[in-house]
Parts: structure tokens; sequence; C-alpha cells
């Protein structure tokens, strides 16, 4: 009560003081913004100024387009804490960074006059060789080193530098694949629930891989047919080829479903379903970055490069094989080597140094790949995925804590960032081509791509599970096809023609519209469809109907299964210090390198493991006993079997439970201590909304 | 036992696979860089070649070049942690990270083929006008945009991308200073132990700012002596100018011990030696930094530029106070936003949106102070203070640990980057002028220098301390006269002229030599000079002997007397939950005002406030008896005064001592591991250095 009492006093103190602080951060910004433009007319204007200065001034006016993005995440940080405490749903962080990003946009645009000086066109000169990446200038005597920024089209040469600070705020699009999308990427597959997302492992890459294609081929063949429309109304002012619709199809494949899985998260909504957008979402990333490179890569042999090729096709479909696998094989294997490190030295007394290491380990996951010719995003992604299963049973306690605290606050701010800047690229951005009827088709053939992905493929889906995707399932997974960063991060980083250019204009408004309408609509849609929320993460484990453990024996097919067991018995003794000794699972004649390689701990932990481990697969044959006892375990630690308890903190193979366990508690606690804060008039909220089984 | 037994074991599996785990990643390397020199090769030879290629081409070898670095300061943690399992104390981190970087840096220069057909001189074009921010190159109707990089001169012409893997790990020199150098001085302003800091800051003072300016100009006259020597020799082939002497005083003057007070911590050395290398190092960045900007802001008028001016002197006088004092309040002032909206808005539920936001803010100080002609440097070294004087008491217990973890690991991989930067950059970097006599001339000077601060200053300050600074104390600091990342940044800044680019080569070598010498003597010198070590952090807290009270005494002159006062009694109140209420501290007339600026906490916290804070300073006469008192309460919390341990974890005032504490028994903890550790040869070792009192 006192805690209550306190915090009460503080908001109510709290209230008229917060109003102030708001529209102050505004007039910084603006003033800063005012200061710039100012300062970017001062430095133009004279021609003999030093190169040193311009530099200088250059220097200045970044950093206060940094500091437009920093006030707003910083605001978007405050408003977010008053909707959390408020407990208002209809609008995440996401779509408050969108609003805010917005608002700056609209002042930047039209609050700062525009720079007229600036309207020239930048000295040219020629030369007959080709783009060099540097160039020299000879200005009476003393020479300037140049870089080569890009192509820019002939139409646009009278645009550049239109605006100092439009320009400035304006990012190059290899930041967000390059800085921002992977942190956010690596902690989808690090915090990724491996149990739930395991067990649906089928129908997971079956909507990742099938229908994402499918949704890809849909929306393209839909938007070629809008395009031909647009040219015989005579809408269509440049060309537009088959492989641009393609292409769009690829980008606006990739669902994001940020807003509905956080409010999944905080609602308690069933886990499968969870898992199953989740899994899509992360996995559908990966495939749509790979889809779009290879249809960029597509190119026909001959004079007409715009006819089908049919060997140029198969080298597309053998370029998305290849930088599919060869990402996921560069993720998977610095997670093994990071592995290997962190078992063979005990870094336990220095978490310090173990965090960097991991840092810069899953860092270079994504240098790597990149830097063979793969795509960074996917191997980072698949990284974050064997860091989990692997590295992470081998950090200390602390380690394990500040990993994740680290990833979390990377990608809550790239996150935030990302979404702001897309609010503010709707009116900073240059080159926008709004075409009314390409945008309406857009729209339709979103919906109509996601709709043949989800219903033919939980229809396929359900002939073989016998846990069946239910009807208001597939309605809410259609549903949550929200657009977001990645379809954004793919559509901005080529705008140089003109249907780049619609396309991306395009993307922000479907972003917009999805991340608004549909991820505000969550909580409603989610009562309406009769999704039970409130649900125990664990609770699906008890023996509470047949459902879950046939779903669990259908979902393992031998494959998996196969797979499973080789994990359990050779990479995790090898990897980590968790798992079965190797001892016993390898063949007789292995025995003296099987000695030499498992680690004095596995042999304490071998007792334990069966039972921890089992809930994933089952290997024998009886399935409520095994059950049972898992239940029970994965409950907390209350009567767990087995000398479990009283390893301590670094009980091997439970500690990847223990992962999911704290996530989850921690979400419960976050629910539980929103329900004891004020405001009693919100509270039957969850239970009008939760009551429904 | 079980853990020590555990631990040999695996240490013992481990000692061939880590050996096997070094050469592998040097080999990656080196097939890295050869692969982006080969591929560099192709593309740069084709002239049709598509301006996408290129620039994919150039970002796979941005790739390639940070992930050196990668594994660069992978390579350094590895062996860094065997360093610290075996103790091993001569060689530092960061000496280390050097090693590395020195040792890519060979293999980069020599290791890789010339790319001779880069020899050639790059394109260039004349123009009439000066140069401008952006230039457009007109090739046969297309238009490319280059951006300007910098003047060059017209001796380096030739020079220019040489090498392309060269070329991609030289990093952009303002890199340093806006990304690299911020997290390391925001987090030693963040982790500065306040209560010895405040104990000695007019002595920490004294030898920051007027120490700073004694040895920037005794090394500036000293090395124009050298310059002029060079004249007669016939060594110098450009000019060198008494300003550029001056700076080159002003840079090498930034001292960095890091490597010192790494030991020092380790070893628990001298408590007050600790916070005078420490407050001075870090008080002589700031000083350095800003020293350096008015030297190259003093530009004499008339013809004859580089005779002495004294309008242009006290311009450049003012210059210094004016961006001292402006980076010091904008600091102050974001630390004092932080902490009022961390008061207002109660985050603890959302550690993630508090430490969200509590990084943000401290960015936006360097940000905010760079847009303003600040130095951000500066800015954020007093926002890190200010943070950790009144944010850090709102924060809750969970982010407390996450902020300080988050930028422990910043701070760690910024430095280490900055280190093997300076490494590589031996070798890589084009422009190296060594000029023996300068070399040997500098390292006089900085001798000289250092010494001409240190004893005489402790001469006068001893003056007026009770508690004296002994001769060994001053042998220590001139001892400790390491040159780091700051002296680097500042020389590295500005390399265009000959007089820099000789600069820039002697300040490489003196941190070298530095480092490794003076960095890798410190535990014999400790020993040597009979410096204490083994202290317990709180042990002169202990009615132990006069020395320290009157030191305190001493220390605590009527004007930080007057601001303690009124930041006790108004400031703290009002910015953090600690404190008294104000209703008691304001004048019976502010009553109202000061009720509904108090927290009701404060009202709790009132009692055991005069306990807690008055370590810090003396306000009333009966010394022995307040610091016994006060003396159990840091020890521990094993009897403490009043009713402290009720209130739980978000007890106001004491978090700041909490801090401290907490920073201490970690150290201690690491230390007592570190003993418990295995290698029973090396244990007696602590005690034989630590044994002289």
């Amino acid at each position: 009560y006192l805690v209550k009492r306190k915090f009460h006093d503080s908001w109510w103190k709290c209230a008229p003081q917060c109003r102030s602080v708001l529209p102050a951060l505004a007039v910084v910004l603006i003033q800063a913004a005012w200061v710039s433009a100012e300062d970017g007319g001062g430095g133009g204007g004279m021609e003999e100024l030093a190169t040193e200065k311009e530099a200088e001034e250059s220097h200045r006016q970044d950093s206060v387009s940094l500091l437009t993005f920093i006030l707003l995440l910083t605001l978007t940080i405050l408003t977010i804490w008053l909707f959390k405490h408020r407990r208002v749903r209809f609008l995440h962080e996401t779509g408050l960074a969108m609003i805010y990003g917005l608002l700056v946009g609209v002042i930047l645009r039209y609050g700062i006059p525009s720079t007229s000086y600036h309207n020239k066109t930048p000295p040219s000169c020629s030369l007959k060789e080709g783009p060099v990446s540097t160039l020299l200038l000879n200005v009476s005597g003393k020479f300037f080193e140049y870089t080569l920024k890009g192509e820019i089209n002939s139409r646009e040469i009278h645009n550049v530098e239109q605006n100092d600070m439009l320009r400035k705020v304006t990012f190059d699009p290899e930041v967000f694949f390059n800085i921002l999308l992977p942190p956010i990427i690596f902690h989808a597959g690090y915090s990724l629930k491996k149990r739930h997302f395991f067990r649906n492992l089928g129908s997971i890459l079956t909507y990742a891989f099938l229908g994402t294609a499918i949704s890809c081929f849909v929306i393209g063949n839909l938007m070629y047919g809008v395009v031909k429309l647009m040219q015989v109304v005579g809408q269509l002012t440049d060309k537009f080829y088959y492989t641009d619709c393609l292409f769009f199809g690829a980008i606006i494949s990739a669902t994001d479903p940020v807003t509905v899985l956080a409010i999944f998260n905080e609602l308690h909504a069933d886990v499968d379903l969870y898992a199953l957008l989740f899994g899509e979402s992360v996995m559908n990333d990966a495939v749509a970055i790979v889809l779009s490179s290879s249809i960029v890569a597509y190119q026909p042999a001959g004079v007409n490069t715009h006819t089908f090729d049919a060997s140029a096709f198969f080298k597309s479909v053998g370029i998305f094989l290849g930088i599919f696998s060869g990402s996921f094989a560069m993720g998977a294997v610095t997670g093994v080597v990071t592995a290997l490190i962190s078992f063979q030295y005990i870094l336990h007394c220095f978490p310090l140094l173990e965090t960097a290491l991991f840092f810069l380990m899953s860092w270079s996951t994504f240098l790597l790949a990149e830097a063979c010719g793969f795509t960074g995003v996917v191997a980072v992604l698949f990284c974050g995925i064997t860091q989990a299963h692997y590295t992470y049973n081998n950090l200390s306690e602390e380690s394990t804590k500040r990993t994740k605290q680290l990833f979390e606050v990377l990608h809550f701010l790239a996150e935030n960032f990302i979404f702001s800047y897309m609010g503010l690229a709707l009116f900073t951005f240059q080159n926008h081509v709004f075409s009314p009827i390409f945008i309406v088709g857009a729209f339709i053939a979103i919906f109509i791509g996601r709709a043949s992905n989800i219903y033919p493929l939980s229809f396929l889906l359900n002939l073989g599970r016998r846990h069946k995707i239910g009807g208001n399932f597939q309605h809410m997974m259609m549903f949550a096809g929200l657009r977001g960063a990645m379809a954004f991060a793919l559509a901005i980083r080529d705008t140089a023609t003109y249907a780049r250019q619609m396309m991306f204009t395009t993307t922000l408004l479907i972003v917009f519209f999805t991340v608004w309408v549909f991820g505000g609509g969550t909580t409603p849609m989610l009562s309406w469809l009769h999704i039970r929320v409130g649900v125990d993460p664990d609770q699906d484990l008890q023996p509470c109907g047949d459902s879950f453990q046939s779903k669990t024996k259908q979902e393992s097919a031998w494959l998996f299964r196969l797979w499973y067991t080789f994990d359990h018995n050779y990479l995790k003794p090898i990897l980590t210090h968790s798992g079965p000794p190797l001892t016993t699972t390898l063949p007789v004649c292995c025995g003296p390198l099987a000695h030499c390689l498992t680690s004095p701990q596995a042999y304490e932990n071998s007792e334990q493991l069966r039972d921890a481990d089992s809930d994933l697969i089952l290997t024998d044959g009886d399935l409520t006993l095994t059950y049972g006892d898992t239940a029970i375990t994965a409950n907390g630690a209350s009567s767990s079997s087995g000398p479990k308890g009283l390893n301590g903190k670094r009980n091997g193979s439970t500690s990847e439970e223990a992962l999911e366990r704290e996530l989850d508690t921690r979400e419960q606690e976050l629910l539980s201590r929103g329900t004891r804060l004020v405001f009693p008039i919100e509270d039957h909220d969850i239970n009008a909304r939760g009551g429904k089984p």
C-alpha cells in the first residue's frame, strides 16, 4: 500500500511537470533545427570559406540531426511509459515513434525556411573515364579529395541538398542494414522461445518459405496487373518491369508483427499462436531479404532483358539457395565457435570479458557473412539461435543476464529509431512518387497475398497436424500480417529508379496503415476471435488433455527427431557443459576420445538430463508419465524430481529453460505489477478480455 | 574444492585447444585481408564496372576491415583472460591490444602485395570556385555525386589509395572523437569514486588546470628549441611554427594512466593516490582538449601571423574559458534534466525504458554540446559526474546495474579498439614523418614537463594540505604520466600539415613507450616506492589516526563546504528521492513551495540522512564521533545506526555510497577469486608486494 500511495502521489505531482517537459523538448528541437539551418545559411553563403570551417559546420549539423532523433526517442520513451502506466494498448511504442517522426518531419519540411541559395545546381565537372571512388579537385593549385556517394538521376540534380537540415536527417540507407537491423534480428533469434518454436517448426518453416514465396508471386503478379492498368490509364510516367513487381512482392512479404507480439506477450495469449506468429515473422524476414536479392540478380541473357529466361530463373533460384544456406551455415558456425571458445575458456570470473566476447563474436558473424557475399542479417539470425542453444549454457549467470540486457537495449533503441525514421521519411524523403492506383492496388494485393499464404497452407498443414490450427488462429495470423522495419529497410535500400521510388512510398504507407490500424486493433480482435489470453506459458505442458502430447508427437517428425538425438547426444556435450557425458553416448571404441572431450560437470549432470530435456522430444513410449514429471519442473522449482536443485546456478541443461522461464516470469511480474498500480477503473479490463477461453 | 578441481581440469584440457584457436583466428584474418585485396584488384581493373558493383565491393571491404578489428579485439580478450588467469601484471589489455594491432599492421603493410595499378594518381578536375561540399561528376551523361573528404597535400596526391586494404582500415579521425571517446569519458565520470574525489578536489583541480597549463607551455617551449635546432641542423623540411609547438604541448599533456589505475585497482593501492591520479587524468583530458582548440583558435591579426599578439592571446584565453564553462554547464544541465525526468517519471517498473532513457540523455549531452559549438567530450564528462551524483539515486536497482554494465562494456570495447588501432596505425598510416631529433626531444620534454607539473605544484599544495602528498606519491604521479587515447585522438584529428604529421608520429611512439614501459613497471615501482597496497577502500574512514580527519577538514574549504550545503539541502531533495525534505531546509516562508516539491520518501529518509552523507563533509564539530559512526556504516550494513536497514533497496541517499561500495566489493571479490584460483606458486606474490605498508 505504501508503494502504491507514493506512486500515486508522485504521479499527480508529476503530471503538470510532465506536460511541461514535452513541449520544452519540442522547443529545443525546433530551435536546434533553426540554428542549424541558419548556420548552414551563413556557412554556405561565403564562397571563400575555408574547408575546415565547412567541415566543422557539417559536423555540427550532423550533431543536430542525430540529436533530433535522440530527442524523438526520448519523447517516445516518456510517452510509452505513460501509456504502459495507463495500460493503453491501442498504440504501441513503434506506432508512437512513427507519429512523433511524422510531426518532426512536418516541422522540418514546412517549419524551416527553404534555404534558397542552395537551390542551385552544385558545380559539376566532366570526365571521360567511368566513375571512380576517389576524385581530386584542383582549385587554384590546392587539391581536395572527394569520395563517391552514388549515381544520381539527372532529374534530381536540382534537388541535391535543397535543404541542409532535410539532407542531414536523411541517412545512408545502408545504415539500416548494417547498423540497425542486425541487433533487432539477433535479439529475435536469441530470445526465441525454443521449446514452442521447435515444436511448431514444421508449420513455421512452411509458412516462412512456401508462404513467403506464394505471397511474393501473388503480390508480384497482381501488381503487374495494376501497373498494366496504370499504363492504360496513362498514369505511368516511367518504366516499371515485371521484375520490379516481383521485387515489390518480395519486400512487402516480410511481416513484422512487433505490435501484435507485444500485446500477446502482455496478455499472455496462446503460446502456440505466439510461436507460430513470431517464428514465421523471424524466418520470413530472412526469406524475404534473400528472395529480393535473388530477384535483383535475375538478369536474362540476350537483348530483351525483360522476358522470361529459364536459365536466368534457375540461376536466381540457385542464388537464393546458395545465399540462404551460406548465411545459415555462417551463422551456425560462428555460434558454434563462440560456444567452443566459451566452453574452453572459463571466463566466468570476468563477466565483462565474457559479455564483450559474446558481443564481438555475434557482430563478427554479420561482418563475416557480408565479407563473403552472403546476407549478414540472415547469418545473424541463425547465429542468435545457435548462441541461445549452445553458448547460453556456457555463460556465467552474470553474463547471461548482461548479454540479454545488452541486446534488449540495442534492439529497443534500433527498433524505435527505425520507426521514428519512417515517420520522418514521409516528409523529408525527397523523391516520393505517390500513385493512388498503385497504392490502392498494393493494399488489395497484400491482403490477397497474405490470404493465399495463410489459408491454403493452414489447410495443408492441418491435414498433417493432429492439433489443428483453428479457424480463429488462421484469422489472427491473417490479421497480424503487419509490415515493419524489414520491408522499410529493403525498400529504402535502392530508390534510384522511378519504380523503386513508387514502391518506397507505397511501402511506407502500408507500414503506417498496418502498424496503426492492425496493431491498434489487436486487443479487440483477440477477444472477437475468442483466442484465450492469460495463459501460463508452461500450462500446456501439464497433462490437461491429449492435444499437446499428440501434437508433440506429430511435430517431432523423424528428421527432427534424428537431429534432436544427434544434438542431444553429441553436439551439446561437446559444445556445452550440459548434456550427457560422451562416454555414455559414443560407441565403446571411441572411449578415450569421449573421455577427453567430456567436461567433469557432464558426469554430474548425466542423471538429471533425461528429465530436463525430455519436454522437447520424447524418445520413449510413456508419454503421460514423462510429461507430468517435466511439467512440475518447468512450473517452478517447487517439487522438481532428481537432485536438480542441489547443483545450484550452473546447472547445465536447465539454463535454457531458465532463460525462457525468466523471460516469462518477468512478463508476468510486469503484468502483475501493472495490475497493482493505481487506476482501478481499468483493472477489470484484462479479466473481461481474458475470461473467454 | 570441487569448483577448483573442475576449473583445473578444464584448464588443462583447454590449453592445447586454446593454442589452436589463436592461430586459426590469425589465419582467418590474413585470408580475409587477401580476399579483400584480390577482390579490390578485380574490381578496380575493369573500367566499365557498374557503380553498384563498385559500391558493393567497397561495402565488402568495409566489412573485412571492421572484421579485422573485431578479431583483433577477440584475440585481445582471449589473451587478457589468460593473463588475468595467470595473474600477469606486466602487460595490460591496452598494451596487448597495441601489440596485436602492430602485428596486424605489419601483415597488412608487407603481407599484402601492393596493388600497383592503384599507384597512379586519381583523376582530377579543375574548378574556379572554392571547395564545395558536394560535387557532381558528369561521365557521358550520367551524373555521380561526390562528397568532400578534405584537403590533401600536393605531395600526397600520388599516395591516395595506394593499397585498398590500408585505406579501408584507416578510419575517419572524427570517429574517435564522436564514437569512441564519449563512452570512455562518460564511464570515467560515472564511475568516479566521488567520496575520495571530492575530498581531494582542490589538489586534483590544481594538477589538472594549472599543471596541464604548465606542462603545455614547458613542453611547447622546449619543443620550439628542438625545432630551432632541427632548422640549424637542416633536418626540418617544412614549416613548424611556435603555435604548432604549443599545440603539441597541449595534446601530449593529456595523461591516461589506464594501465596504472587498473593495477592500483587490482592491488588495492592507496585510495588517495588513486583518487589523485584518476581525478587528474580525467580532468586533464578535458583541459587538454579545450586547450588545444584554443591554441588552434589563436590567430594574430596582421600580416605576420606567427608573432605574439596580446589581443589574440586573450581571445584564446577567452575561448578556453568559454568552451570549458559552456561544456561544463551543458553537461551539468543535461544531467540535472535527466535527474528531473527520472525523478518525476517513476519508471522503475520498466528498467528497459529507464536504461534507454539514461543512455539517450547521456548521448544527447554530447550531441547538444557539439551542436552548440562546445566540446562534447568535456560535456559528457561532467554529465557523467552529475548522473552519478543525482540520477543514480532515482534509478531502480535493476537499472543502476544495467546502466553501469552497459557503459562498462562500451568503455571496454572502445578503449581496446582505440589502442589496437594505435598499433595498427604505426604501419598503416600513410604519412608518417619520423624525425629522430624531434622524437628524442619530445621524450625529454614530456619528462621535464611532467616534472615541472607535479613537483612544484605538490610543494605548493603541501603548504596548504595538512595531510601532505608524500615524496613517494609524487614520484608515483610522475611515473604514472602515461599517454593514451586522448593524446592519440587529438593528434590524429588533423594530420594535414607536415608539422602535424611529425607530431602524430611522435605521439604514437610516446604512447607505445609509456604504456609498455611505465605501464609494465607499475608493480615494481609500487613496491620500490613503498606505497601500501591491499588497502580496504573504506579503511581510511576509521579513526585510525588523525591524518584523514584533518585532511577532510583541510580539503573541505569554505567554497566547497558552501556548495556542499547547498547541494545537500536544496539540489538533492529537488532532483532525487534522497536528501532531507525541503520543508526542513527551506525558510518557513517558502513552506507551500517546499511541500509541493518534496517527495514523500524524503520525509522517511530525513532521519538517516545526516549520518549517511556526513562522511563527505563535516558541518559540526565532533569529528571523531561522526567518523566512527559513518565508518561502520560504510564498511557494511553490519551495525548501521538508525533505521537505515529497514527501508529496503530504495534507501535514497545511501545508494551513492552503495555504488562505490559495490564497485569496491566487486573488485575485492575479483581479487579474492583470483587468489582462490589454482596456481599456488604465484599466490605469495601479492603478499610480497602488499606487505610493505
